[in-house]
């Protein structure tokens, strides 16, 4: 039986670059899209809890929901899909998913909702400016995909794929990273209404990267394929034996 | 000069949770609140980014933002407070914030996004059903954040605290605890219009708690506070060494 796979999104179900996914994991599984029915980009791990989905079969296989990236993939899992999926594929972002920004995006978030329900899940992002070459990503794509259907992950934990979108030449394979910190500089802007009403406008500014060798964006900048191991366990752990000690102390 | 805090949730302006908080605060430090207008809960680490952000200034040092918990923590800092604050505190939330729960929380995500920013951080919630008991929280939330002023956290690493909605004197005091894991058991109802349509709506069932003295959700039912250290970084750092290895083996 061939693997059955959930491909999804945070661009919409129009987006082109889930239909280059879910074309490139129809070459190993057996395909169903579920995806947001309109743009859903930077909404977290939002579920909607609020008010009833709905969801509408555009053709076989192929649906769209009235929500977020996370809850296509719980009402794709619990009611739609015909068993429990082998692999949650989410992607193929337009625009780069590291560092902090992954606990924004809404592609990494749809990984870790297929990572919560205990199906193995990646995303995957294009970093860069238009136009994206979807067609960039499909080697590994195929790759992290089949590696995670083979070898497993290790529990609770997702990959956060980014390829460089830029010539295929130049691309120089996989490296595994970790997610680096950026600050961003002025990235909040003062606008005006029509009627003078100030109004705070969030976005842009200069991206300050941390720097490092095995850190997410440096494998980008540097042409590689950047494959994060993220963790849903968010625990600091070394952070709890000093806090346990420092605890105690203060109240001796 | 006193302490600049900075108090926001995700339950909306209106809760009364937020304006105990704010109390509490005020015994300790200066006081900024900046929130939702209006509910915002399991919204996760949203950010609005397709549209500007109106700030109503309700009375002086209260403000209201349309937008997301996050949103409100970004602006305040940027736009509204006179100085970076010293810490923000987010809460009290009505209901846990536990295990998984943790990312989807808006609450727990606007300490997060203060954490991203720079300034120490925690997020406080109510474990258990109505009626909410906020004044329980008094001693523990200004336990917290006197520690968090003195002692400063570890770096990258937030607060995430829940206090059990019981009689004050069955309370036992602070457990330091893990991030647990739970799983949802038929969270997902189907519902129908009134025209027939099929819906589904997530929400309910019967979360199943992983078990460990050193769970949060254990502390909890055995009446400790929970107080998590949690990290921005969720880079899985164990797995990177396998998947390091393993790459390697796999590619020859």
């Amino acid at each position: 039986m061939k693997p059955l796979i959930l491909v999804t999104n945070d661009d919409g179900i129009n987006a082109p670059g889930i239909h280059a996914l879910a074309k490139f994991m129809g070459e190993i599984g057996d395909v169903y899209i579920v995806a947001p029915d309109r743009e859903r980009s930077a909404v977290g791990h939002m579920l909607t809890m609020h008010r009833p989905l709905r969801v509408e079969e555009i053709r076989e296989r192929v649906c769209s929901v009235n929500g977020t990236p996370t809850d296509c993939v719980a009402v794709a899992i619990n009611k739609i899909l015909p068993r429990k999926p082998d692999l949650v594929a989410a992607g193929i972002n337009k625009g780069a998913n590291l560092g902090d920004d992954v606990t924004y995006s809404g592609t990494v978030s749809a990984a870790f909702e297929g990572t919560l329900l205990g199906v193995p899940s990646f995303a995957i992002s294009l970093a860069g400016e238009k136009p994206y070459h979807y067609e960039l990503a499909e080697p590994y794509a195929l790759d992290v995909a089949r590696y995670i259907l083979e070898k497993h992950l290790p529990d609770d934990t997702l990959l956060n794929v980014n390829v460089p979108n830029r010539p295929k030449e130049s691309l120089k394979g996989i490296r595994i990273t970790r997610q680096g910190r950026r600050a961003y500089d002025n990235a909040i802007h003062d606008i005006y209404s029509p009627l003078g009403e100030k109004h705070y406008w969030i976005g842009g500014g200069k991206p300050l990267w941390e720097q490092g060798e095995d850190m997410d964006m440096q494998a980008i900048l540097e042409g590689y394929i950047s494959v994060t191991p993220v963790h849903v366990d968010m625990t600091n752990y070394s952070a709890l034996e000093i806090l346990r000690k420092e605890w105690k102390n203060t109240r001796g």
